[in-house]
């Protein structure tokens, strides 16, 4: 060990003998890499003690990562995150005025900011809140703006190299001229395999930085008397109390504040509640062009995050429409006879500017080859209008869906979805499945969830995107464990059909109380449509008014009847089970349970999100990898074919099988969505 | 609660207000169930409390069961087995002389004996022992020969019924007539369902029980003064220190009373120790008929126990044989041409008696057609000379596997099979698959074995049917849990794999000082058939000899090469890895794994053995059971068609896959076998 010499310190360090810095970053702008890279490099290459915790949160991307860098030359003891800082470093504008990330400063640390704002302008320009944090605490503050750098030096997004060196010029952990050497070599190790012109960006953007990184002059500034202002809340004011006053202490980062007594008892948390969270993360978002559109509808299906939605409407519903709201008259015949108006729109602040909406739109401008019926463009100039024109979309009349032909997509992405926002990775190829089941039945759908992507961005913990309709509505969600979806599942589907066995047999039990015609129409319902369906619910609500009315003149047992039938009378609708997961479920970990379902030929649909590799975790190969294929972690190539799932489960016979792939042929994905689902499966047939 | 009035008390009951009552049964004699049925009629129709506890051992029957029955007016707190009885009934007479029956009795205590001698014989046909224990503890002496009553009643062998009625009248726990009233409303509720013949033969049962129960008058008769005599080892003095001395104590149920340090402190047993167990509970035993036998081995193929054995031999050998010693000229051509003699030679003493073997015979004789080559006999009469014609016959030098041809039945049966003597039923349809397993590849298998019948017959401590041939060598044999027993076998195959490659990549290091042509035979060698792999094994030995040789003189890094070798040489010996279970671990509860291990494409040898049924749990439908099929505890018909593993299997493409049944066609079962072992899987190709 000894005494190590630090010939560039900026302060600090000299005194404490150790470094605490904290950095904020955008789940996957490499923040999070870059750290641990900077970490092996002072464990390597100084005779120092280092340590580092990564905190982030289940969001597949797009959420906020916090790195705590230990380093010093006593043994660190510190088996917890760092609540005082001498160096923090936020990589991301937007992160100042949401997340409180001075809070852990200590008097006199360094503040290292990434902004668009010039050093002379960013004072102005940071919250009140922040500027009296800086003045209170005499941090010092530096700038960047490393999207620039890293634009100019041709690596895009990727500011994580830049904001790197600015890190080791202000820490002076090592000095200078070995760290940027470290970098330099450490980018060449890591980016060498992806070729030279990579290697050349990031060395390029490396000697760019120093020169960009400027000290910002705050002494002499006005300073607030009045006291530190709250945080803003992330929710806004017009969310249920729950939303904003306890997710949206979670979304703050707040979560270990709230009292026990503030969470659910038993584990049920509202649904629907990532439409409060307005992530605002897509650079870019689709505009739509309502001349060139031929109104097919392949965007709204297509798009994982349920941010591109259509309607057709009167016209007269426009009155109120915000000045910047497009429509056009709708294409498709029966709707074009009534004289309805279509919108195709964009909800500008959850859409994660994937762009998979501009691939797959089949339309072009024919004077202008390039332009199609959607296309992207910088979000901040369009956010406010969107903002508005979204909301006043959303109250636009829902269709209604006894009138929509589900066997077209045009039509049938009208359905309003129930799974929307979610945490999913930007262009996640799973969601849009998830997404029209729930248009199609979300209703009354309930879905066991293996492990994997899914019951992460399902169930992100404090948002859930499974919502429901504007009568309440929508999927009953859980997860269970990898290894037992499919049973858990098959539960769900025991546990109806037991209800709706015991709600038919005390119908039965008090049909002359009740009335035979109700109780025959209830029993009778073939259920098998949109329309059957939404009979059957009024004949419920008939059923439950009855039993109030008769309830209070009822004798002892019929009482007990009576109740027990209030309580089971919703199981006289159909519900639609789902059994959801990936391919490491389906093919691999859960396998034995889904072959124990698959045989029992119960009514329950199983849906495989087969990725052909376990995506959670980075990259394993499962039983569904194909032959050949490199994963990430199978460098050496899957030496087996890949299993095939649906040929084992049409040995048995009784089961309905398909492979379905949108983005190959949507109305094939669409028509087996349909036909599974009024699949009744071995018992019913 | 109260006072009860015992109106025909036999004396103990009404001092010790409580009846503690012992009894011993064979496995499947219907004692256990007789005396459950006792204690539900003492508990439901007197005031009085009853607890029973019902002890066996895991053996699929034949083996000694003890019902533990207490009754009386206070509360019983007795958390244990009945240590002090002042009841006892022995339901098998030979019991008498290997069990100690007496031990728990109290002084003045009943003894009841089921016994083929009449009362005025039995005293001088007991034993010693139980003579003195008798005299000691003034025990009350009652007999019936149960079977003959049971038999007279058309009910063959069951003597459950006869023995219940027994106890009934002397114990004395309910007024005679109520109790007999009671045992037969039992038995109409009970056999109804079989037919009034069977219901009628029981109340006959009852009816004439009381007439030949009769009590044994001892008084008077000459006392021993000698020590009371140890109880007889059930194994003989040739058998190995560890088999005498601790499995020996375990048959004569005194587990408990060994040490702990008599125990093998890894769990690994001897192999080869049901030789040591002779249980002799077969009535009636095959008996081998020369002239009219034509050779073909079905019966030794199909013997589920291994007691019917083949040899052919030369004449000189018979030199020595005992004068009842069966013996004949070979029929196949090539032996004949030796000369050679021929023999079938049953296991008196380890035969279960379950007469698959006459029923497998295909040779009849054509003056007396009932009279097949193999036909039954009462055992008692055949035993001792059986006895001696067996050791005998052990003897007789063993075939040269080298020279027989194991594609003809008949050729291929004189291999010395590895499995023998097992605990299962009498007639298992398992065990000679896995007997023909071990007569093919038992002296280089490796066995893991799913939970199941398998598993209980297989490892059925205190002793095991997995046995070594005269070199030592067997099957290695594990169970591990029922729903990783495929994996458990994959780690077999990747274990040995990897130390094959370690000796082979050893080989390759120390070729200069092992020699170039023994390392490169080593390394070449196909072993592809039995003379491969004698071969081998010739090589092998050269090598350790070899490695001995120069150990001595190498420094100390090459020393440790060759340790390594030495330690890892046997694994230059290809071996064979079979896994092993049941339709209820294949099919449902192991089939993620087993599924995964057919993915893998790894050289493994999967056997399910595919009884439709779980099996060792009584009879639940398992994913084979086929439509409409009834189970035990599946009552309601299976609803889903039997799965289809094998197709399920094929749809990998990288599995050999077969369906073998003895019965049908014993020469396909023997090639699919062969042919089974030899496919190398995926890896290998």
């Amino acid at each position: 060990m000894g005494c190590y010499y630090y010939p560039s310190l900026t302060g600090i360090l000299f005194e404490r003998k150790s470094l605490r810095a904290l950095f904020y970053g955008l789940g996957s702008d490499g923040t999070v890499g870059a750290n641990k890279n900077s970490i092996k490099i002072l464990g390597e290459e100084t005779d120092n003690y280092v340590q580092a915790y990564f905190v982030y949160d289940s969001k597949k991307s797009g959420s906020v990562t916090t790195s705590h860098l230990r380093f010093g030359p006593e043994p660190i003891r510190s088996t917890y995150l760092i609540s005082s800082a001498n160096f923090i470093a936020c990589h991301q504008w937007e992160f100042i005025n949401r997340v409180d990330v001075l809070e852990a400063a200590v008097e006199g640390a360094t503040f290292l900011v990434n902004s668009i704002y010039k050093p002379k302008n960013l004072w102005d320009n940071l919250p009140k809140r922040v500027q009296k944090q800086i003045q209170e605490k005499q941090l010092k503050v530096y700038t960047i703006d490393a999207n620039e750098v890293a634009d100019k030096a041709g690596m895009g997004k990727r500011i994580n190299t830049v904001m790197q060196v600015c890190f080791f010029a202000l820490a002076g952990v090592l000095p200078r001229e070995d760290a940027i050497a470290e970098i330099k070599k450490s980018i060449r190790k890591t980016y060498s395999k992806k070729g030279e012109t990579i290697v050349a960006m990031n060395i390029q953007a490396v000697d760019k930085t120093l020169e960009n990184l400027f000290q910002v002059e705050w002494q002499g500034k006005p300073t607030d008397t009045e006291a530190l202002p709250e945080l803003p809340s992330p929710v806004s004011e017009s969310a249920p109390a729950f939303v904003h006053d306890v997710l949206g202490k979670m979304m703050m980062r707040q979560g270990d504040l709230l009292p026990v007594s503030a969470l659910p008892c038993d584990g049920t948390y509202p649904s629907g509640t990532t439409r409060w969270e307005k992530r605002n993360i897509a650079a870019e978002i689709p505009v739509w062009e309502p001349d060139v559109c031929v109104q097919c509808g392949k965007c709204v299906m297509v798009c994982p995050h349920a941010v591109i939605r259509a309607k057709v409407y009167e016209p007269e519903q426009l009155t109120l429409a915000p000045g910047t709201f497009k429509h056009t008259g709708t294409r498709t015949q029966e709707w074009k006879a009534q004289g309805l108006e279509f919108t195709i729109q964009v909800a500008p602040e959850d859409c994660t500017g994937c762009k998979i909406c501009v691939d797959v739109c089949p339309a072009k401008d024919k004077s202008s080859p390039n332009r199609k019926a959607i296309n992207m463009a910088p979000q901040p100039p369009l956010r406010e209008a969107e903002r508005d024109n979204w909301e006043f979309f959303l109250n636009l009349p829902e269709p209604d869906r006894l009138h929509l032909d589900v066997h077209k997509i045009a039509h049938q992405q009208m359905q309003t979805p129930l799974f929307e926002f979610s945490g999913a990775c930007g262009g996640c190829g799973e969601t849009p499945y998830l997404k029209l089941a729930t248009q199609l039945f979300g209703d009354r759908m309930l879905v066991a969830n293996a492990t994997g992507c899914s019951s992460i961005y399902g169930g992100n913990l404090p948002t859930t995107p499974w919502t429901h309709n504007a009568e309440g509505r929508g999927p009953a969600w859980s997860n269970s464990l990898f290894e037992d979806n499919a049973e858990f599942g098959l539960g769900f589907r025991v546990a109806l059909d037991r209800h709706t066995r015991q709600a038919s047999e005390l119908l039965q039990a008090l049909r002359t109380e009740i009335g035979e015609e109700l109780v025959d129409a209830l029993l009778a319902s073939p259920q098998q449509d949109e329309a059957d369906i939404f009979e059957q619910r009024e004949r419920v609500e008939s059923l439950k008014h009855r039993l109030e009315d008769i309830l209070p003149l009822a004798d002892a047992e019929k009482r007990l009847q009576l109740v027990n039938l209030r309580s089971l009378a919703d199981y006289l609708v159909k519900k639609s089970v789902w059994i959801i997961g990936g391919d490491g479920w389906a093919y691999d970990i859960g396998y034995g349970g889904l072959d124990h379902v698959l045989a029992s030929g119960r009514n329950v649909n199983l849906l495989v999100l087969d990725t052909e590799v376990y995506s959670n975790t980075g990259g394993q190969m499962s039983k569904s990898t194909p032959k050949g294929a490199v994963a990430k972690f199978a460098e050496g190539g899957k030496v087996a074919t890949k299993k095939d799932l649906g040929l084992i489960a049409m040995t048995y016979g009784t089961a309905y099988v398909a492979s379905v792939a949108m983005g190959a042929r949507d109305e094939h994905t669409l028509r087996v969505f349909l036909e599974a689902e009024s699949y009744k499966g071995l018992a019913k047939k």
